[in-house]
């Protein structure tokens, strides 16, 4: 198979670190495919990655190796891992953005070696790309460092039970079209209280009129708070960490 | 010939909704060549889309799969679309956005069946994206659906003749440049109303001073208004639906 | 080798022009792989692009072929050049972007000829593109044009030395992170005066408490005024053409 590696970065493209990355990978690995999957979280927001990750590693064929830097870290003993976790492998620095992957059973870690003259600075360059190229090429995760016996795991947050049938939940984020992405999740009958609204869980925005605040169970399970052709997180003032409520209908 | 998908979306790429259609293409056709055509269309714009879909479907070889995902209507009833026009495949939602190859004489359009557990908020991935990997692996388009006999079509809008050499047209679209894109297409010899201004026509923006207004057929060959080394939608307070007159000098 | 071309410009992607270079690509190079560096280079920012690519240009293998179009004299008289220099190829327009790859010893260019019927407002697309891909298929640069004599260069401005041991710098370039960058190269142990703040040159930023401003020598050489997990540029008010004295420590 051809290699196939995947970014995910809060760099921007506009300064050229990426390009940087980009130019590594393909130095090393030059018939690798590289797909973006995105430069745009948020500088240094490792949740916003953790959740986008989530999304997508598993979505792609076994094999696919994702390289991703989110890293305020950077030169500190923060460690460097490559992961390998059902079938797939993942690079980054060990500051829990690698959780989706690493809380799968019988994922395994190993703390990568930073090379001697790398800048302490970029390490996406220097110590994760050239691990991504070397695993996109058949290297087992073994040659590359010695086993991470502890990786920093991060986790969404579990709803808590409040009542019977009665959940407290919190928005984790917001979509680019001002959805409010909770974490509730595996519901399906209820209403969802959110920013002192009542509202009764859709199958689709088009269930209810243009304008109207409405709850769906998103594609990737979570309950999320929308507006049809509008946006939730503007016009009911939703943030990550705005509370929710699920009631189950009984 | 490497199987080749192009993507077309109003997703941005943050929250990993791009990168989890990549995911799903890549393991239906992991031999597939994918280019991002744009992730940044202004969300549900679907105006903005057909217009951008206009510039580039052609410009790729044949056998080209376009893959365009603005979707406001996702989960209604709206039909779901694969076409084949001109030797290239597109998939997309049944709302206008597709009209540019739809428009072509020959082409022709199927409705894609919805698979068993689609979500009904993401139909790019489990819908749009599984189809558009079909398409590209040579699949035919007949075996993907029935035919759609009347897709919906989005038009712009024609210039009204208003007397002897008098068009009257409008802005149709602001690119990133400030540059007034307008409806006023095969015109050569002529000035150009806009915002109170009249403008003569030009071959490029160095035609003028730096700063200066001035009206060129831009390269799609719509008659464009600019500002050299500015912002004409922003200094002249353009915007899209703003009214432009073109006289022929005679 | 498969051909590759990477493309760096300031069109951003919603308006489609890079979808049609895209295009242009891909239908004369159809096995070539497109790798896109940045399109969101600021809008005609010539000394932007030019920074970016000389981070970029010579980390990817010899044999790339690099299309650079930020072009505000599209139509003017300015030439358009092709570029061999240490085993890549670059495009792009005579206007000082290309200096990175034009200032190494043995950097040959050549004129392109603009051909009959090309827009003269998007030679990215009519004359650029496909001159890079002849070049990714490995047309040589002689047969591509006449040689360009006196290509315009561009210049970081060089530090200037004040005192023993005292160095007059400016800051080049804003990052993503609100890191400023400045043009004070091959320096270490030494004191970083910017915006009336002394601040040690450190190793990386994980050397100060969260919050707290430091110099470091970047990745690329250069040294960085910066915030932990803040931004240099914002609290501390710096942009490009902010002057920065270094003083070494002795």
């Amino acid at each position: 198979m051809r290699p196939l590696i995947t970014l995910l970065t809060d760099f921007g493209t506009a300064d050229g670190y990426v390009g940087e990355m980009k130019g590594v990978l393909l130095s090393r690995a030059p018939e690798a495919m590289l797909v973006d999957i995105t430069h745009e979280i948020p500088p240094q927001d490792i949740d916003a990655a953790r959740l986008t990750l989530a999304r997508v590693w598993r979505r792609f064929p076994p094999g696919t190796v994702h390289l991703v830097v989110i890293d305020p870290g950077v030169g500190s003993d923060r460690a460097a891992l490559a992961v390998k976790s059902d079938g797939r492998c993942l690079v980054g620095p060990d500051n829990g953005v690698l959780s989706p992957a690493l809380l799968v059973a019988g994922a395994c870690a190993v703390m990568l070696r930073v090379p001697p003259g790398a800048s302490a600075s970029f390490h996406g360059r220097d110590v994760f790309a050239p691990a991504a190229a070397s695993l996109a090429l058949g290297t087992s995760l073994e040659t590359l460092g010695v086993t991470a016996s502890q990786p920093l795991i991060r986790r969404t947050p579990e709803p808590q039970r409040i009542d019977d049938g009665v959940l407290a939940g919190v928005v984790i984020g917001i979509d680019r079209f001002g959805n409010a992405i909770t974490n509730l999740m595996g519901l399906r009958a209820g209403v969802v209280e959110a920013a002192g609204t009542l509202l009764p869980l859709r199958r689709t925005y088009a269930d209810v009129e243009p304008g109207a605040a409405l709850a769906i169970v998103g594609s990737s399970g979570l309950i999320e708070v929308a507006i049809r052709d509008g946006s939730a997180a503007r016009q009911l003032n939703l943030t990550r960490g705005s509370p929710v409520i699920f009631r189950t209908l009984s």
